[in-house]
């Protein structure tokens, strides 16, 4: 095992640290930075629009209409600043951003599940997003809830916020942020 | 909505489209590329290991005691080489590799989720690595099962294998792949 702080250890890096990547293709997504409807996870979303992936590596993609969900890695591009502590949406403590969901965090990489609907060539129908138009796809993963989902996991916070903002039907961004206004 | 291959539209990336991301920790694993133990999924995985969260972060950390499973996302520094399409390690037939979770994956990034064990500073201890030593972190997010978990899916060929593997005992890369010799 390496020592702590054994950074002489990673390589396949630029001497200055970096990690170069290239994305497989775009989202097209209603959602833009303004949008009424943006909701605050893909969970929430009904959402629809198309992942595109580039021609150089549509032969990916071959089999993967056997998958009803796909677990999309994304660069949120959108997000220009990093704060390392911040208030999330439906709190108000701010908190160490490894401990929240908000975009705001270290290499601006969003994670989402999103239904496949249909493949048509290299295009992906897909329903449930929370990802912006434009948005850089990095990877896409075949959903498996036997890899995925984890027994036993206390959540904190978290979930008490997100069971409190479900049953009273609020699901985009704008709508909890009203709700908070007159709460 | 962005139109189909409306590169146009993504900014903050080089001319080149590239995006340069730096690793916010690094992974302390028993693990290496030749480990008899290597499990196939985090999942099956006992192991226990570190993350180091590189100083500049660590004010990111506060509050994450809290949960009890983490999600990790790391640069799958070990592979170099992509194939758009392999045969998964349980299979006969070639698969495009975003239907796989092959590590042979455009921009080699893999995604765990591991139970968090305990936190002292900028080090979390963590159990369920299928993490080599040294891999470079790219994000450290809460897993929450209310958004991670999807209900009704169909995953196809991948689930019924992994039932048949775990069926039998075989957590470990080797396992398996002796498994299949005798098979």
């Amino acid at each position: 095992m390496t020592k702590r702080s054994d950074l002489g250890k990673i390589d396949h890096m630029s001497k200055r640290g970096k990690i170069v990547l290239s994305p497989v293709g775009i989202v097209h997504s209603p959602l833009t930075e303004g949008s009424e409807e943006l909701p605050f996870q893909s969970f929430a979303s009904d959402i629809e629009g198309e992942i595109e992936v580039f021609e150089e590596f549509e032969e990916g993609l071959d089999g993967i209409e056997g998958f009803s969900h796909l677990f999309i890695v994304f660069y949120m591009h959108k997000w220009k600043k990093t704060k390392l502590r911040t208030v999330p949406l439906m709190e108000e403590e701010e908190r160490g951003i490894f401990g929240t969901r908000s975009p705001s965090r270290p290499n601006h990489i969003g994670c989402s599940t999103v239904r496949l609907l249909s493949r048509e060539g290299r295009f992906l129908k897909v329903k449930g997003l929370d990802i912006f138009d434009g948005t850089p796809v990095l990877d896409i993963k075949p959903y498996v809830p036997r890899v995925d989902l984890v027994k036993g996991v206390d959540n904190d916070w978290l979930v008490k916020k997100l069971e409190k903002v479900r049953a009273k039907g609020k699901t985009t961004v704008r709508d909890i942020q009203r709700h908070l206004r007159n709460d």
